[in-house]
């Protein structure tokens, strides 16, 4: 069973029912799902999980969902955590791991919320959503809301990701492209989501997307054995992973199952829109709107976040840091991936090993350190990213020594 | 540990050595990798799964590798088994499952067939490895290849699906497209092994492939609590997998880990191409070549497999049968599934929906039975089978009620 409490409002503290239909606080604040933790603790074991499947739902009592019949799941989560045996050595770490995302449906962490997210939302009645998104979000949640039966309409840039349109063409969704940024596609849907009256789920803007990410943070401790590592990188847009992995780690402390001990939390952003980084830089709470922007790093092209004070606050509260890669560095650091690792992955999460870089030039990071770059997609989804120059044979030719 | 023996030809039975490079045997035949079985059921217990990682090295003990350093894996196997609970009564069928290979890395089920060989070449010194392809193996075996520091020649057809080639590129192999289909591919690769001495990975003219491929028959066993299924379905191009899934269940038999009940395993093929159906409607035990092969289920457009009788004997042995869906079928069974169940899949996994429909409408499929669909692949590699008509929007245009 789910212990899931009640809602709060994660900037004036107000506390909402969570049995009913909620999407911001009256003061504008972000909803975060609170559970009652004592009886978690009373009531589940980490050993519980050995016999569950290797799915993100294993955690079920940490998630928002009251009733399994309205699980609307396809078997996401438990990400390989993979070992980078040869890049780690090359940026001078001896324990670089890589979380990949890209081993779920749709080929991006997105699906986390969408399965969390759109089952409570079926569970709520919800018969319509509408999203804003950088591509894969809208990807995800179009295909959990077909298998829910719910509608979605998805709106998104005209830069994003080709293989989106195709995903939400294909499970049903009404798709609109936007000549602007998600700021732009947002703004489509809150005029829209006023008129008709649909669920909006923007990021931050319904409370249980997040519950979805979070479970990367309770991943993260199961699979090190409940020792959390000492850094994990992040590459951010919106932030909702960040804010999510801080909320497990916090909630598995509250429970017992992990520690004091709190990973330091890194925000990865492209010197093309890095609103976090330069709020982080003068230690401000909140960012500014970034304006012109742009990076081949398309998922994170987030000029202002909802929740930015949420993931400034995570930096902070864990010693954690926020910085910033170039586009030229974040398609480099694809390549080495691939090649040395076999690891072909999104642009956003390239970003990370190149900031792991940065960071052991700096000092920040020590060799000895065990550090998660959590990577948030498959290199599949992006094959604009790489270049490929091939010879076309008939079939009398011949190849030439390798 | 491995309890792996020897290999045995399966054309002429001749025992050979497994801690030599091996290719075909001396007649021809492909060579299956063959276990201590008795020590095995000794030794291994159904219980120890608990304690392993959802991965397919799971079942270390019936696969071939000896010393775990020379793992080669990206954390790849356990893929979901999901409920088709809307297209399944669609079709008159309550229990239609979906195994959906695309939660893996490269999105196929190519990837088992690369952790286990690769993993494996590299334990006997494998330097340079060639295939031909039509596109998802060789992406598979150039990403674990590169894991490997192992050097990939792979020659593809060039309708095969584009992202495989940067797939290819990005990892580090020599590509080479063909004007032709993968039996070109072939002859052009069998004619630079001779020349260069490279290690020739063409399907089954290595013994280790299959043995990644089995481990989707081990993980069925196990998702359905050790109660097989009553019928497996499978998009057959070269047939590994069928073949694999026959000789992990047989194995599973004979360490006690399930009973007698044998699953009947269907080949699908397209219209375009169906030397399997052709030579199982005639009773046959080999299969001919199929002149001008086409379907848009790019992947088994295989005109004539190595192991074709040994896909047949699997077949016949279990009672099963073969037969053929046409292209248009194919993409309309993607659809519903992709618009019913949030299930994105390959025309060549989604073949097998089409299937269900026309064998249960010939009774040889019953209503309750239980049904799995082995997809082979996620959707995301194959964009051009979904039409998006997309309308793009000023960010000060407004969209309709839904």
């Amino acid at each position: 069973m789910s212990y899931m409490s009640h809602l709060e409002c994660s900037k004036c503290g107000k506390r909402l029912d969570s049995e009913k239909v909620q999407q911001l606080c009256q003061c504008g604040g972000p909803l975060l799902v609170r559970y009652d933790l004592k009886r978690v603790k009373e009531n589940f074991n980490r050993n519980d999980l050995k016999e569950r499947q290797p799915s993100l739902w294993r955690y079920w009592e940490l998630l928002p969902l009251k009733d399994k019949k309205n699980l609307v799941s396809l078997g996401e989560g438990m990400t390989p955590v993979i070992k980078m045996e040869a890049a780690g050595p090359m940026v001078g770490l001896k324990n670089l791991y890589l979380k990949d995302e890209g081993n779920i449906p749709s080929g991006t962490f997105k699906s986390r919320g969408a399965t969390v997210g759109v089952s409570r939302a079926k569970e709520l009645g919800i018969k319509t959503l509408a999203m804003p998104t950088n591509g894969n979000a809208g990807a995800s949640w179009s295909t959990y809301g077909a298998r829910a039966g719910i509608k979605s309409v998805i709106v998104m840039p005209q830069d994003a990701p080709e293989i989106t349109r195709n995903e939400c063409a294909i499970t049903g969704a009404d798709l609109y492209l936007v000549d602007g940024l998600i700021s732009d596609a947002g703004k489509i849907v809150a005029r829209a989501v006023k008129k008709y009256g649909w669920f909006d789920v923007s990021t931050l803007k319904e409370p249980y997307r997040i519950e979805g990410k979070k479970t990367m943070g309770l991943e993260i401790a199961e699979q090190f054995n409940w020792e959390v590592p000492d850094v994990i990188l992040y590459p951010t847009g919106g932030g909702v992973g960040i804010i999510g992995i801080y909320k497990a780690l916090q909630e598995l402390q509250a429970i017992g199952w992990i520690g004091d001990k709190m990973p330091r939390l890194v925000a990865v952003q492209a010197e093309g829109c890095a609103p976090i980084v330069k709020a982080w830089e003068e230690g401000k709470t909140e960012s500014e709107f970034w304006n012109h922007a742009y990076t081949c790093a398309f998922g994170i092209t987030v000029p202002k976040a909802l929740g930015d004070f949420l993931v400034l606050d995570a930096i902070y509260k864990t010693n954690g840091c926020a910085i910033t890669v170039g586009d030229d560095e974040i398609l480099e650091a694809q390549s080495v991936l691939a090649k040395k690792e076999g690891a072909f992955i999104c642009p956003e999460g390239a970003a990370l090993y190149t900031a792991t870089q940065k960071l052991k030039q700096q000092g920040w990071l020590k060799e000895e350190e065990t550090v998660v770059m959590l990577n948030t997609g498959t290199g599949l989804k992006y094959p604009e990213t790489v270049k490929v120059r091939v010879p076309l044979l008939q079939p009398d030719d011949d190849i030439p020594n390798a």
